[in-house]
């Protein structure tokens, strides 16, 4: 997640400098083919042009707002962990009372540090790639690379979970969900020895319930790719209405000249050029802004902060239960908080 | 559900190559009328074309919009199917205590594998075509019918329940809907035998109601089409565009080739074929882009994957139940996942 | 309902046919005033019609997409009203058992025999015409007088609940509200003569206060028409667009006019009879798409199939009962399904 | 809310008028300046204009939207206030009771007529003005005064409550508040008496519990207003676009006028003031139709008609307690209901 | 929030007054150049800045609706704590029942109290400044610092709590967080002296999960910026809009000037400098509204008005547990309530 109101140029050019150099050649040709070789045939007139370009402008539209949603929802799903997060905790420092204060700690302490441990563990799930994922240039990805973390196994829970409980972890094809299964587990043996009533069982039992939601809604958006139809031909569309666009600009900005007087006229419709890249560029950025929302869970510049998330909450629980030594915040990288 | 970032021109040809030709030869022709036949009255003025195909992106964006949310409620509800059953599962695994290890073992088994029984039930119900099912051309259908299954029974059910319940189930007019039918009593059995109490059995019978309401929200999806009203229209007025651009773009290349001054200048008009083409498989490929998540259960390129989903679940919910020879997870067929 | 993916153009035109006369007069009109009286003022630059064209364009688009709300809600509660009912049954089959098989029929079967009668109830409740209603022309009326049932009473329950029963019923203002009130008071009779736990009386009254929901949210859309600002100034701009634009027109083709040179070139206006109505045609078609929607429960052509629907629910739940002799689901007519 | 499909044109000329004289003076004078003056330089080019109409049509657009949401909001509110204003009386006539039929008769009384009280309380605390209310201009405020009721105290409880708690209530800052408070008091008593037990008292606060959120939600929308920068700069671009229309009509009108051939050429611009004016009041009208809806509880013509769901909400309860001397409903005055 | 319905043009100048001048200075430069140097060719076609114009505007507009829902949003889960705020005090007045009134009153007090120090607590957390807040010219922001509070320390719970409990506050990462704790902790102990049932502990603490999601969700609309590549890159484009459009309204002018007659023609041109200012203003006034809906916690002139809302419900709570004395409601400064 970027934090700063304002983009840098240089991200900007880091994301764009390809395109520009593209954008810039190739009209470039097309001017030398109409000027040198004086092909005056080889434009387009621009009317059916500003259709194409509104259509498309409607389209990226669209994509956009789509893949802002899936972004947010993200979001959404994750303040949703924090927020069950201390519920959970605060049922079990208010429910758990065996008389003994040093066993109350004990149960509780167990069951709240499963907490994040199951919380990291979906964390590393959901930042493992798809066939899907995006791929931007080369400078972009060594960005992300330097700071990003790809941990493949479920190491995150150690520390927050027992060796025994970890060992059978390891064998499951997906620890998250065996976590809650073990919390549920333990719940309902606490019930058994007397420690909770039948509501207690019933609020902690709901927020399970809960987590498995919030999971499964963060398996969902990761493992759906916004429709490939939708989000494919938003690409297409669009490099063609750009490769399309300096044939259009010729035509008008010669038009245009045939006002001018002075010696300048020839060399007028050079200015199709900057224009022609300044347009594509606004066209392929506008496209890009969407894909770069599409899968909220990759580590990469304006995704979900997962792991400073992680953090915050363990804080958190580690503060209610009246720890000292508390972990610092994750800080951001290069303005990019992970 | 496609799983590749970019679609290959292999597949966009296979859906477009007949639209292709359709739009060569009917611009071939209107060309000819007026290049060889002289018909230079055969042109329509550019400018209400202009209006028609501002006001027809619109109006394929509200449809690609109404029908990617269809898509995409369609995924959330199988997302919601995938969070209860876990519930469902872990609900069971800590609530039933007999005692007698082995016992409850048999008792989680029979409600547990009753569980994939009802989605594979439900999977197949969804896939069952409908009068206003969408029929692509040949090379298209092709590739479906050889990947896709579309069984009759439920047979999807056996090896899931015990052979009297499945006798049972043949004789019903909506299977899925009696297997939660038999959970519900087995469950209220349960509490009258003591082994769960009054709590225990209202949070497993709200697992229930979430099941039919899941249920029941697929089914609404399915049995109702996309407003035909707000579907076809659309496909008639792209048509209609479409079928105008022609004569409108003969005018505007006519009136742009006043300005060339080489021999070309006659066979400027020409260029209207190529391009008319490339804007008609612009629109017409949006519109078709809607098309193609209005009905999310029919086993097409993107649809649910719901295959999927249900082997995913009976992993799941068989790794809870500590099972060592866990099935496959379903690979994609041709990039497409089923 | 429509049930199939294209629309007839026999259906189109029966909903057509005198807006297309009107058109055609029209332009012809304007066309002859201009043609034969020579009145070349008669017209209009089109450039500030574009504008209109755009802006009412955008305008319809809010329009049929509100629409389209206010129908897809119609149907997601008669959705909601199918899910709910299976609920109610199978807790009513599993929590009533008062150790007498036949008793527990009997019981059963009371309670779940009201729900039809309440579904039917309110279903007619519905389909009652209000103030607001839409009127098409004679054809299009007449195809749904034919078809459609429009009791007055609420004859529906007879058959579903006791005589005496009924004949409260029939004192009531408003007979569906009352069907759940008598529902509720059964429910907690049951609990007084102890055949359900608290639990269960909570459970069964939390599906009554479900349906209390549903009931209302219809009633919310069938008393409160579309705003009829937003709803009857869409119709009135778009009929003065839809008037302007032969004038606009006119001055396009005879500008285009100019560059012909044949002798055609008088007759090249005449272009704009055809142009004119067809462009007319498309809004105000896509006007009256949205018109088709916007009140959910008339039995009109895109309506919620509520006797259908009806019909669907009662099989489900007589089969759950184990009735052999279920009835049969509604067929469409003429592609309609009511 | 206006019930009847088209809005009469009285009814449009009254809210029209005033505006309707302003852009004719304002079109006719720069038509004199024009042609008596002959300054042909007062005239703007009208390419830019259709830029800034487009984006005035989309803004207005994205107003339009909100302000139905908001209107639509406050709709679905008191619709929810519909609903569990029957779920609060058939859970009160099938709790309560105490093997006395006539006081059962009472305390259900006293709590079922406490709630009319309630929305009635509430009806008037949100009929008061706020400082941004809308002002019409005087023939259409003159309408609403003389048919709508804006009581200032809490009399509306009187006949519902007690004297005693009406003489409370007279001192309370958010009367609508301390009545259901009273509720949840009487509630809780009735279970110290052993009438309710825990689950019924449970249910029962939770519809409490459901109406402070609806009164809250009509709080939200009553107190906060659309944001003043959407709404306002709405009316300012709309304006803007509006003074500067007729300097662009001016100019096309003057620019088309060059091919006319006959006598009436000077005149020919004349046409722009009837344009200007049916444009001006399109852009308006699309306006101000937004701001009618922003406020949906001031009882002007389209906001949520809650005087007569006040009352068909007292018929509803009053029939359940079979009384037999129920009120009318409430008439639409001019066709509109409030 | 600002309260009237009309922005006061002092309000607008004193936001629009630096652009307002960078506008009309750059025009000037611009029109110099063509007018004195007789740089004739420093004009671009306005063609292609219509298409750039249009699809801008739709940019914005997404933008603005994604702004608004932000705002809208964060006013919701305000309304939200109103509305729990009052079931929390009901469901204590009712349901603490020690057989001694003024021990009732005391334990009564102690919770109720609690409960504005938790909503001042979060108002203090969520005003704190981020490092994509916005910053406005000085003339803006010396406004809002004039009225502005921005309290650094969790003082605002001195009065509600207890002087030990502020004491463990102080000390706390998030003292909201613990204060919700607190509440917790407090209801177990009171079920355990048996003042409360499992019924009321559950219900009681169901609000409390209520007040975790809300303060959560203000958590998150609090640290999460509206995603930068929207709304920077909407900054951008506009900006590149504007700085074109004085060279495309250049050429317009020029062109429409070919028709005028007398001497002024030369000076024609001249008119593109307030045509232009108006035209950027207009578009960068769309873009900056959405700009100040996006942080919607901040303190500025249409956020949420968090204090007023603060003290609104120390009041409605306070006259609920029948004090005299109680504080007066918050007025708005300048038309702006904070």
């Amino acid at each position: 997640m970027y934090i700063k109101r304002n983009i840098g140029w240089g991200l900007i050019l880091r994301y764009a400098w390809k395109n520009l150099i593209i954008f810039t050649v190739y009209a470039s040709i097309i001017f030398c083919l109409y000027y040198y070789l004086g092909w005056d045939f080889i434009d387009i007139p621009f009317q059916p042009l500003s259709v194409i370009g509104i259509a498309v402008a409607f389209y990226i539209g669209f994509k956009n707002s789509q893949s802002y949603d899936r972004f947010w929802e993200g979001r959404k799903i994750w303040g949703g962990i924090v927020n069950y997060s201390r519920t959970w905790t605060i049922q079990l420092l208010s429910f758990i009372d065996t008389g003994d204060q040093s066993k109350n700690k004990e149960i509780q302490q167990r069951l709240v540090y499963r907490h994040p441990g199951w919380i990291n563990a979906l964390r590393v799930q959901l930042r493992q790639p798809k066939s899907w994922a995006l791929k931007e240039n080369y400078a972009v990805e060594t960005l992300f690379n330097k700071h990003n973390e790809r941990n493949i196994s479920c190491n995150e829970t150690v520390g927050f979970v027992s060796v025994s409980e970890y060992e059978d972890l390891e064998k499951r094809v997906n620890p998250a969900t065996h976590l809650i299964k073990n919390q549920a587990l333990d719940i309902t043996a606490l019930k058994k020895e007397g420690l909770l009533d039948g509501f207690q069982e019933d609020q902690l039992q709901s927020v399970l319930e809960e987590f498995y939601n919030l999971q499964g809604m963060c398996e969902r958006i990761k493992n759906t790719p916004f429709p490939r139809q939708y989000g494919y031909f938003s690409k297409v569309f669009t490099w063609i209405f750009v490769l399309l666009l300096p044939f259009g600009l010729l035509d008008v900005f010669e038009n245009d000249a045939l006002n001018l007087t002075n010696e300048l006229k020839e060399w007028y419709a050079f200015l199709m050029i900057p224009f022609s890249v300044l347009i594509s560029w606004i066209f392929v950025t506008m496209e890009v802004i969407g894909d770069n929302s599409e899968d909220p869970f990759e580590g990469r510049i304006n995704d979900v902060p997962m792991t400073a998330l992680c953090r915050t909450i363990e804080i958190d629980l580690r503060d209610m239960l009246d720890e000292k030594d508390l972990p610092k915040n994750i800080q951001p990288k290069n303005n990019i908080l992970y």
